[in-house]
């Protein structure tokens, strides 16, 4: 590809990330030739939103294109990569922080494009400030990749394999998970009579304390306290409600008490 | 008190809690009376910021004041109630989410002033958003709180014992064991060798998300998806690592996937 030539790009999938990656890449200037999906109606869908062709046929893959990005789900990943001609010209990525980079090894020229941050089709996120974590095939592949994740992302980094795996473990943790506490407490608000938004301030605080320093130096509440009359009404109350939700306290709360004691 | 005096305030307790609502009371203009505390040490350092005298000992309490606010642990609210003598004028509240207001019946004029946020000492923050919660034993009680907390924060609510307490425990769900999450994957960051901030547009976002609407029609990750690939991989990973975590990680896991049956 030329210099002053913004890349072109086809999408296998139309789902949340092709979604929010095609747009920023469309946005960056950069030509999005097509977006694949099973069906036609969502890769019509983000086609126009992207001037693309729609496609729900990989033999119909444009084969002259600088970039492949498969975005589909991790299970499907494989599949879809035996479909694709291995004689394409670009270079081919996933975005899964699960998958290993072997299911495209048939390509010549292949890596990771994966944007650290959770996506939603109805909610496009800049990705100025969200890791992209990248690695190819060898160092020509990553150069590649480097330059244009750097046309949408200020934070771009080469991981390899067992630390994106690492990393994806604790975007696990500390937003699936968080996200069911966030759940669970909506629930709790609702069936209980209170406004889930009262939790707005505490938990935006919370999180914004945790990212000044080691968070369990900030744990505050009854685990940490060892409080076990507060610890034990709330199990109690929790008891009546949803005996599972009570099991689920009983297991964080001692999870808490485990972490401090190995930090002592 | 006058109606164009500010009230005059005291605080029994120097720690996170008290030094946030001193120092905010004091900046929009309260007199600060007296700081007791145990520790004539910590007694003394949040005095001097809200100009008012340090004492550790409960019977140098002024009597004069218009509110008193216990803001002591949990379990010392009741020692700390007792050596309070009752004939004091002004109201007195304690700032506890879990603890009944029934500790201070012995008082004229009693009530619950509950900040719904956390707090260090280290980094004051602003109550204007936070909810404030209110009980008082009542009307003129619950009139005089609800004057007193429109002087620093923007959202006074009243709150029965009950729905307090669930929000206490709806708190402990989306704050401590969020932050929990959090310090685990600090550790896991350290440990593995990745920069714990890569985590922050990630939680951000989903933390902002969740509070467009109900959290569970936005949670991601495996369990939702019912990956079981990626959730034995990641449970066997975690197991070499640590085997408290991996039977967290299942219990959570377990439990999005109730949450989702359970909304069916």
């Amino acid at each position: 590809m030329g210099s002053s030539k913004k890349p072109s790009i086809v999408f296998i999938g139309a789902g949340n990330i092709a979604t929010n990656l095609a747009i920023s890449f469309f946005n960056a200037g950069c030509s999005i030739a097509q977006i694949y999906s099973r069906s036609i109606n969502s890769a019509q869908n983000l086609a126009i939103s992207v001037n693309a062709i729609a496609i729900n046929n990989l033999s119909e893959l444009n084969k002259e294109v600088d970039f492949y990005f498969i975005c589909v789900p991790d299970k499907a990943i494989l599949t879809v990569a035996d479909e694709v001609r291995k004689d394409i010209k670009g270079i081919i990525v996933h975005s899964s922080g699960s998958t290993e980079t072997n299911v495209l090894s048939k390509f010549n020229s292949f890596g990771i494009f994966y944007p650290f941050q959770t996506f939603s089709k109805s909610r496009i996120v800049s990705l100025k400030e969200v890791p992209i974590c990248l690695s190819g095939n060898n160092e020509k592949t990553f150069k590649s990749l480097y330059d244009l994740a750097l046309l949408i992302g200020n934070k771009v980094i080469e991981l390899d394999p067992e630390t994106r795996a690492w990393l994806h473990l604790s975007g696990v943790m500390a937003n699936n998970f968080t996200n069911h506490l966030l759940a669970l407490s909506y629930q709790l608000a609702r069936d209980k009579g209170f406004n889930f938004d009262l939790l707005k301030p505490l938990v935006l605080e919370t999180v914004q304390k945790a990212f000044e320093g080691d968070p369990a130096k900030t744990q505050t509440g009854p685990a940490i306290r060892d409080d076990h009359t507060t610890i034990n009404t709330q199990i109690e109350k929790l008891k009546e409600y949803s005996p599972q939700l009570a099991d689920l306290y009983k297991a964080l709360t001692l999870s808490i008490q485990e972490l401090a004691k190995s930090n002592k």
